[in-house]
This record gives C-alpha cells, sequence and structure tokens, in this order.
C-alpha cells in the first residue's frame, strides 16, 4: 500500500547516481553524535506498569513544580498506588489515572497541600528560543529538554502542555492537587492549562498505551462502570529498578548543533515529500527527540 | 473521584445566593441561539462504519478541493472501498485506510490524477481573523465553519491539518493521490503537512474511534499483520442513507455573536478552575463547535 510519508530512500530508486539527498529531522536524529544526547536520571523516571503488561515512562521535572514532584516520588516509593487505575480518556484532551485520594492516608513525606507551582522564576534557566511566535505567551522555547514558555519581562517560565506532558489532577482553584491523581495530555495541546495548574513532567515512552485506550463516555470522559478501569500494576521510579531492567533514555540536548539542524527543519520540510516549507512551526510541533540509550 | 476538569455548577454548591459565574465556552455554545448554527448538507457527509459498529462522520470541504471530493464521492458512491480497512496508526500523528489502489479499478467519474489542490484562492472567502499569530502562515482564521490559513498579499487560502482533519493519501511528490486512501489527524496539529498535500475535510463525529485503535509496531505505524487490520463495514454519503437514519450535524457559525464569545474565551479561561488567562490560542485549540442537530 502507498503511505502518507514514504521514506525519503524511495526517491533514491530512480537513478544510478542520485545527487545528495535533502535531510528529514529523522536523519538529523539519526546521525547526531553522542555529545548532543543528555542521560536522564534514573531518579527523574517514572515507570508504570498497566495490568495488561503495557509499559509508560514518565521523566518528572523537579526545577518546574519541587514540591510536586517530590510528592509523587514518595507516593511512587510508598506503594501509594497500589489498586490504581486508569479511569479517565476524554479524546483529543487526556488520560487520567491515580486512587480517590480520600481512600488511602498519604505516605510519609507527602506534602498534602503543596504551593501552586504553575510558574516559576525564568532566571536561572538558559532557553533556546524557539524563535517563532507563540500566541499563549510572550516566549517559548526549550530548556533541558523541555518545551517551556515564559515572560523575560515579568521573570516566569512554565512547562508548555504539550502531547505527552504529565500534571496534577486538582479540584477547583485555589487548590493544587496533592499527586496521587495524575493526567497525561493525548491530543491537541490544551495551553490553555499552562500556569493553572501543576505540571511535574512528561511521557516520554509508552504514551501510545494511554492514548489508545477506550473513551470513556461519561461527562469528561470517565469512565462509566467500574469493569472499564485499567488496572495499573505499579508504579515505581526507575532508580527503585534494578539497573540491567531499568528503563534508560536520553534527550537530545537543544544546545547542540544537532537540536539546531533539527528545530530549523521541523521548521522548513523541503524534502522528497514536501514542496512548501512552512517557515514556522509551534512549540509543540517541534517535538524534543528522545531515544533509548545504548 | 476528583477531575480535572470539575463541571462549573460545583462553584455554585457552597452558597444560597451565588454571584454570576463567569462563563465557560462550553457555556457559550450550550447558550448559542439557533441562528448561530449552520446545518451540513448531507451530500458533504460521509459516514463510515466499522464492521466493529462505530460510525466516523465525516464533513466534506468541496470549496478548498474539488477534484479530489468529487473523487472521494465516486469512490463511496461506486463501493469502491467494499473491503477495505484502517491499515496505519501513528501515534500522535495519524490513522490511515482505504484500499490498496492498485487492486481495483476506478469507479466512474474518478480523475485518476487530480491537480494539486493544496491551497485555492483566498478571494471569494469571507475569512474571519484568528485574531492571534500563527507560526505557519501569514495569517490565519475560520471560514464557513473551517480552520484555515492564508497569505492576503499572495492569494492563498489552506484548510488547516487539525485534530480530526482528513486529507488524501500520496507517493512523492508531484503526485497527489487520488482518494482511494485517506489519512485523519490523531495527534498534535501536522501543520507542516499544509499546503503540501490535499485536504479534503474533517471528522466531525466519531474521531475517537479511530484514535483509540491500537498502534501499528511497523515503521510509520502500519500493522504489521493483516489480522490487525480494522475492517471497514461502508463507506456512504449521507445523502444516500434513508433521511430518518442519516446523522444530521450543525456547525457554529463563525458570523456569529456566539463565535465571537466562544472564541474569546477559549483564547481567555478564566472561571472557577481557570485563574490566569492565556491572552491567546493556536488555530487548531480554537475547535470549532459541532452538534447533532435537534
Amino acid at each position: 500500500m502507498r503511505s502518507l510519508l514514504i521514506l525519503a530512500t524511495a526517491a533514491l530508486l530512480a537513478g544510478a547516481a542520485p545527487p545528495k539527498k535533502p535531510l528529514t529531522p529523522n536523519d538529523i536524529v539519526a546521525a547526531a553524535p553522542a555529545s548532543a544526547w543528555r542521560t536522564i536520571d534514573p531518579d527523574n523516571l517514572m515507570v508504570m506498569d498497566l495490568a495488561s503488561g503495557g509499559r509508560i515512562v514518565i521523566q518528572l521535572a523537579p526545577a518546574f513544580a519541587p514540591v510536586h514532584v517530590a510528592n509523587v516520588k514518595a507516593l511512587a516509593r510508598g506503594n501509594y498506588w497500589d489498586g490504581a487505575t486508569v479511569y479517565r480518556l476524554q479524546d483529543n484532551y487526556v488520560a487520567q489515572w491515580g486512587l480517590n485520594e480520600s481512600d488511602r492516608p498519604w505516605p510519609k513525606g507527602v506534602t498534602a497541600k503543596p504551593p501552586a507551582e504553575y510558574v516559576r522564576p525564568l532566571k536561572g534557566l538558559a532557553v533556546r528560543p524557539l524563535g517563532f511566535a507563540d500566541p499563549y505567551a510572550p516566549g517559548a522555547g526549550f530548556v533541558d529538554g523541555w518545551p517551556v514558555a515564559y515572560s523575560a519581562k515579568a521573570n516566569w517560565a512554565n512547562l508548555a502542555h504539550c502531547y505527552g506532558s504529565v500534571g496534577v489532577g486538582r479540584d477547583l482553584s485555589p487548590d493544587t492537587g496533592t499527586g496521587g491523581e495524575l493526567y497525561a495530555v493525548i491530543g491537541q495541546a490544551p495551553r490553555q492549562l499552562d500556569r493553572n495548574i501543576a505540571l511535574i513532567g512528561r511521557v516520554i515512552d509508552g504514551i501510545d498505551k494511554l492514548s489508545s485506550l477506550p473513551r470513556g463516555t461519561e461527562a469528561l470522559g470517565f469512565y462509566k462502570d467500574k469493569a472499564q478501569f485499567v488496572p495499573i500494576a505499579r508504579i515505581r521510579l526507575a532508580s527503585d529498578i534494578p539497573a540491567g531492567e531499568r528503563p534508560a533514555l536520553e534527550y537530545m540536548d537543544e544546545k547542540s548543533a544537532a537540536f539546531r539542524d533539527y528545530l530549523r527543519l521541523r521548521a522548513n520540510r523541503k524534502d522528497a515529500f514536501y514542496d512548501r516549507p512552512a517557515g514556522g512551526v509551534d512549540l509543540c510541533n517541534v517535538q524534543v527527540p528522545v531515544r533509548k540509550k545504548g
């Protein structure tokens, strides 16, 4: 069958001495040197195994929501989520999971009412600017592999709600949520949530195990019957998994030449499939490259 | 359980004489008068029924890709897709379906090699501007319910690749695809495809029946085994379905006061859940309201 995106190598089949073919973003990723990649600390990787066998790996962002991230780590280490489920799937929005927070006391080390870690100071962050307008903030770019929005004038920065972003479910403001119920974005970036809710990280492997779950039929995508709830076998930090069994991942450093080239091509596709480069790209469509280590 | 987005009515539970609560975009949609809605011509609705029972309704856009849309209508009326399947699911990108185009001759009325209907003249379109910068084009807005990008200076406009957009699979340029293989966007808007491929419409009901399918494990999300292919029972135009059984849908007119208010609130959430309005919104995150008629 024909494909929407034929691999560019097909362009080589026509002649014996093909001209140098234009590079794609994937070509840049494949050719990026080891120096362009940064290993993710296993203490900032949270591993969620569904009872069905699917594994979801979440990179945590303590630089942006330190108290909420510390909570989530304490919850994982305290086995708080034993018996937890995925109980909400709202199409083009979020998958949500956890435990009814009234069902079980908080483990040691959990701050029950964390501060509103919705923004942090821009100062101290070395942001590589996106280079294109962002409708949601004065500035947008990347820092330590994270897509961020910011205001230089007002000195704030926030993690952006992109596909795969993980945040803390909460009730109405000023509640900020404790961390026992989490959501992941599975649709068009709901950037209106930026600066209104605490993001603690993002799914960097296995988001398809959440995005392909059946949608809930109740209001806001909640599953109607308990029988539909998707059981979670366990949630652990990678650092608590034996070294040989834990996932090991790395992201492309936005300060690298490879990322510079990758970003340029994400904004300007011009290859065997693309004739008209856009000349721009939105923050969440850049998709910082992540790969398995080794 | 707590929810990410508690229904705003919860804010009313506290007191006997509640203050007037701030409106949400959903409030605007619910209160919009009949005059704000436009019925979609059943001749521009294509209905795809999966063998499993799921129904996907696609609104066609003849004003943007007349030859490709005419092809798709001829294919539906000619029962071209008998035995077709969904054969590709690439996470955060597209679901793709159809029939291997070499398997069956084109029905009468199909143009085998359509022109590149990737843009059309802006002239003749009454666009309501989005009002915020779009990184992918000089202008962005809405016309007849469609999200469009455009250049006033160069006099072109294109349908934007948003969640649910439906396009024509093709091989490498300058091939434009005939229409026998279609895709729908199921992730972050891949706007880099704008002006590089023919969009023929968008899924306006049942996109979750595609977005929740298992992801393919081959390159580009193709299913590995034929056993994974998802059989399609039939694809028809709504106008060929008896009047009592066909879907009937309407969209919110972007020229209405209701849409003006809806757009303003999509860019400025400030209600029981949202404390910090973004002050902007991207084209594909506006999500033109569509509802069942009656």
